[in-house]
């Protein structure tokens, strides 16, 4: 028997998580039953969407439980294996974050070849890789020569969206972030074409100075202010790709005031889940693993050590701490 | 010489237009010139679109200005012509609205086929049914077995929009008007399934009891509150043509507080601009005309006699005083 650590939510936050909606619990990690494998984590991913988790609403995932065990992307090891399926030492994709250990039915793990370390495979080979291709290439129909805006760039999927707009024949590609250190990695290291801090306020001014022909993608990190902006900004027939809606994780926020800009403009604004487009993986391993490997396209992370930090690590995400994907390691 | 009379633009409307902000105006009528048309005006168009062209903003169309005549679609009677592809007693729709006569080049009238009185060009064979008809198909993608929600569906358009979706095997169809009378219009005598009268407030609510099973297809032509409640009782994978806005003609509205939905419900909002598919026009005349003549589709409309009543019907327009298309008979 083997002692193992989980994460439980201890509490639903009310706004902004503390510390004191999590706590570290002590577990017996048993041997696998057939068909199980058992497996301990390299390395698990803390995104925004856990945030609308954390409340008991009806939504397109279901809520976290209080006083049981968190879940998310995790990739680990298998340690001991009663499947034909999976044996020691193959690397696998799962959902049980949040946790050092676990057992579980052995269809459950996805055994990846180890073309890419293990991190990349919760970011730009992963979940965030296919967000920010999908949302660019199939909801936004991004095309050759067009102005793309990336809110929350910086982000996992915003730094992977904005590189893949330029690798992809955008016109210019902008970005918004939340310090001057990530405006300055966004058009230093990733190639942006021109970049804002969305802390320094007029939104609307600042997009425009950063891409003064107009916008015709926007890939929507961020909603809120930012979705106003960027319909004011847009040009006739821009397509907005929604995708996240930081901004309004903790509390609801106003809407665009300007959504009569709609009709005059011919905007057309698309909300999409990853999971539904499970179908574009290969092509993302294909296209996006070979720019990955050839240094075309970078993949920044930031690393926090420790399940016991992982709500830290959580908590910076929903602040702004991190360039690039957030992940614990474990 | 004849004498004809215009409506000018005295002044641009604050908020809310009002009588003053219009001039009748006498003019001096030419005989036409060679490749002109004078024609008579037997009916007029007052429409919504038009209180935004009272600002002197750049939009889809240009602005009014102030002191020039007015202008908008109707039909008229060709009275002489220096043209040969217009002959006097020729039926034609043309853009010079707002006056009872008008001179200009021939290429500026389109001769109609009589197969239907003349204001219907100005509504289920013109404009409004256009956009009804491209809204519903083409924008929202409406599929049999959907449920619609229709907004503003007492309008020249909605009345038109909520007929098609039944006609094209909608499962369930549902609209809003601002009075009891036109909500018993639209069940008794249109067709839809339910109705609701919006001035009662809880839009969200009522829409929930007229379309139990959510909202797969919305027609926006109101916006503000209303496109909040679309949005709040959509189904997964719903689309909603964004048509109108009169909530924002005046003033602007706060926007939908629940824009994050569009990413759960994976929504599409498209604004759209009936000008940019004139294409699909036969199509209109050739389905929805043979309806008409059948009597399948009703066209309900509301007259006002004489032009200097047209300010008048236009101000009644955005308070919602007229059943189906708002017409100036002259």
């Amino acid at each position: 028997m083997t002692t193992g650590r989980e994460i439980h939510l201890a509490s639903r936050p009310q706004g902004v998580p503390t510390p004191d909606n999590f706590r570290l619990v002590e577990v017996d990690v048993p041997a696998p039953a057939e068909g199980q494998v058992k497996v301990r984590n390299l390395v698990m991913s803390v995104d925004p969407y856990m945030r609308g988790r954390m409340n008991d609403v009806k939504s397109y995932v279901p809520p976290f439980q209080v006083g049981a065990a968190l879940d998310g992307g995790a990739v680990g090891e298998v340690a001991e294996s009663a499947s034909p399926d999976l044996k020691p030492g193959d690397l696998v994709l799962h959902g049980y974050g949040w946790r050092d250990w676990v057992v579980g039915d052995a269809r459950r793990f996805r055994r990846l070849e180890p073309v890419a370390p293990p991190s990349a495979f919760l970011g730009v080979l992963g979940m965030p890789g296919l967000t920010a291709y999908v949302g660019l290439l199939d909801i936004a129909a991004m095309k050759p020569g067009d102005t793309v805006f990336v809110s929350g760039a910086a982000g996992a999927v915003g730094s992977l969206a904005g590189q893949l707009a330029k690798l992809k024949g955008a016109g210019r590609v902008v970005g918004s972030a939340g310090s001057a250190a990530k405006v300055a990695y966004l058009t230093e290291e990733l190639g942006f074409d021109a970049a804002f801090n969305y802390r320094d306020g007029d939104l609307a001014g600042q997009l425009k100075q950063a891409a003064p022909g107009g916008v015709d993608v926007y890939f929507d990190n961020v909603g809120g202010d930012h979705l106003t902006a960027a319909i004011s900004r847009a040009n006739v027939g821009a397509r907005m790709a929604i995708c996240g809606a930081i901004a309004g994780y903790n509390e609801p926020v106003p809407g665009p005031d300007n959504m009569m800009m709609l009709i005059g403009k011919r905007l057309t604004l698309r909300g999409f889940i990853v999971s539904d487009h499970e179908d574009r993986m290969p092509d993302l391993i294909r296209e996006v693993g070979a720019w990955y490997a050839e240094g075309r396209i970078k993949a920044p992370e930031t690393f926090v050590a420790g399940l016991e930090n992982a709500p830290e690590a959580f908590l910076g995400l929903l602040r702004g701490d991190n360039t690039g994907k957030m992940l614990v390691n474990l």
